[in-house]
């Protein structure tokens, strides 16, 4: 809880009203083109219409979705100029017309899957977080409510927004939707975790599966969300969670975490078999599997390892091949199950606040997710790192 | 409720203590080769051994299942002489060692898919009834207890059981955690159909999916377990029930069980696209979806016809093909789910009392499920008319 102290109340060094509906220049990283360097420099922030909010970011981090846009790797995804990043934390600096729930100082955290709190899935008291208007959307590179961009570069020219949030910026503007209010003693510095990865990998635990006390637990994939994923479980107080990942070094953070056991398919016999290897460890299988690693092989032995009768497997990774499930519909009479989770089914802006008060308690513990911290000027060496599978997460401060 | 009345006091008509402990000779179907008529003739019934319980069947009924296992669809299935039948209804005639919870005179409906009470399924407080030791086995063609058969011909040779239960007899043998018991106001003939077709289809509503009052659900194909489901989600209060099967007759029946709609795909210009047409008429989609056609574009249909968000899909339909689950692991981000329902997921001896109980009260009606009724000796006509699809249940008194 490093950040957590007298020096908490940002807002007092950083707002002052002398900008409120006014264009602000500010510092961004720019990403001009695919897998070019992002070029940090002076832009343009327009204030917020109706509805948006102006933040004075923080702190931000890097995820994978970052550098699949960065690289341009799906054709739809391209539109440079842009402003990339999405987990962040930050300050409101100003609302616009109609912002009932946030106010200027107030410490908020961006979340690309928004919370309407009006439509039929924000009211739904089924675990859904689709929200009609503002669910994710890796297409969107412009406001919701006028399909322009509140970003321009020093010559007028327009910036493309990323995932409604656009964190790579000392200003971004938002839909209200997107924004989530969170408590001051909560530390500001890691609540950048809540906005993607970690939430992602600890709802997915508490939202999506709602694992028990004493529940057995596999997690296939260790990144920042499989090992939320262990978080979850830990602090939901499972009594067994296993981690797979061909990455030896995942051991050591795993268990740091709260693996009980870890398993490395290279060191089996017949790796095709270690859903074989899990039930044997399990008495029959896991009560819930957690695919996170976006492979088909995996997602079936990941519901195969689950224990029949009652297993749930919980899909979390992306999967771009083209193929089908590979299961055969006779295998869903076992009562074994699968569903998919995004954003772990959090509806964020109701939500999120609990998390992060679960986090000020340390009932979650976020300390292990931050492996690297740099002056945001340096963010293509942050990239770099997550790049090269050496960084979890890297904390930019602006 | 035309079989409730004075005439409900089966057991001091039909059983004596004389025939406790004596092997039984009695009247039943046999079936010697695949596809060839059943032979009703006089066979040799063995008293129950230890934790086995014999019943005197008064009346019984046929499914899909039997056709299935007469035909030899599944080489592993051929296996004769043997005695069909696992819809039924009766009273205990003599129970074996240690049978504590059912006496003779009980009435009792048997179930292939049994309930043992100790094993982690049984006790599990999960929604699942896949018993350790008698979940559904079509392969298991002898008891458990000694690989043995307890029928035999008058010449002595064995005749094989078939799903625990072979109630193409005036007298079978089964273990105690196949046989319900069942309240005695319970209108005794029609209870043969909780045995498996209208528990399938009720339960998969009611413990599957556990369908709420004012939901929407679409069923696809109409006959008996779907049919069921009908009913199980009228009893439930759903607001709207959207039938769809390509024989325009199941229209009348279906809609007086309690469709609200009624979809031929042959009529729609574009039979695949009928989801669409579904998610037109419910705004979205339906919350529930149930596939009782077994067949893989159907499940799709099925899948997709469900409301993004929070749609859940239950299979029921048997899917022979080898063909793989034709969805894409990304469409499990949408929020809908699938998922596979064996015998209604009752635990069939501690929950069946009460469905018999809700059927007494006429909370669930069966009337419209038994469409012919027959004496034992026409069982043959009876196979032809569900062979024929003329009959939804043809119920034979023995
Ligand atoms: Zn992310
Ligand atoms: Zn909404
Ligand atoms: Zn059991
Ligand atoms: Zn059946």
């Amino acid at each position: 809880m490093g950040s957590l102290g007298s020096n908490n109340n940002y807002e007092d060094a950083l707002i002052s009203s002398d900008t409120i509906g006014k264009v602000i220049t500010c510092k961004a990283a720019v990403a001009y083109a695919a897998g070019q360097p992002l070029v940090v420099e002076e832009i343009r922030v327009d204030p917020p219409h109706k509805m948006e909010v102006r933040i004075r970011v923080l702190f931000t981090s890097i995820c994978h979705t970052d550098l699949s846009a960065w690289k341009g790797e799906s054709e739809a995804q391209r539109a440079f100029p842009r402003i990339l990043g999405h987990e962040a934390s930050g300050v409101v600096e100003s609302v616009g017309e109609g912002v009932s729930n946030l106010e200027i100082g107030d410490h908020v955290v961006p979340i690309f899957n928004g919370e309407c709190e009006k439509c039929i899935y924000c009211k739904s008291k089924k675990t859904t977080n689709l929200c009609e208007k503002f669910r994710v959307n890796p297409m969107k590179n412009t406001m919701a409510s006028d399909g322009k961009c509140r970003f321009s570069t020093k010559d007028g020219n327009p910036i493309f927004h990323f995932l409604k949030t656009s964190t790579f910026s000392e200003y971004t503007v938002l839909d209200s939707a997107c924004v989530v209010k969170i408590d001051r003693n909560a530390p500001l510095d890691k609540m950048t975790l809540l906005s993607c990865g970690v939430s992602t990998g600890l709802g997915a635990v508490w939202n999506t599966a709602d694992v028990e006390e004493g529940s057995t637990v596999v997690v296939f994939g260790l990144g920042a969300v499989g090992l939320a994923v262990v978080e979850g479980a830990r602090a939901r107080g499972a009594s067994r969670i296993i981690g797979v990942d061909i990455n030896p070094e995942k051991q050591i953070k795993g268990k740091s975490i709260g693996l009980t056991d870890f398993i490395n398919p290279k060191d089996l016999d017949k790796p095709i078999h270690q859903e074989l290897k899990i039930r044997e460890m399990t008495d029959g299988g896991v009560d819930y599997s957690f695919e996170c690693a976006g492979n088909l092989g995996v997602l079936r032995e990941a519901f195969l390892s689950t224990h029949d009768g009652w297993g749930l497997t919980v899909l979390l990774g992306v999967h771009p091949s083209p193929r089908l499930l590979p299961l055969h519909p006779m295998e869903m009479f076992d009562g074994r199950r699968l569903v998919g989770s995004v954003f772990g089914d959090f509806k964020g802006k109701s939500q999120l606040p609990h998390f992060a008060n679960q986090c000020t308690k340390g009932v979650v513990k976020l300390d292990e997710f931050i492996t690297h911290e740099m002056p945001f000027s340096k963010i293509n060496d942050a990239m770099q790192l997550l790049v090269d599978g050496k960084s979890l997460r890297c904390l930019l401060h602006l």
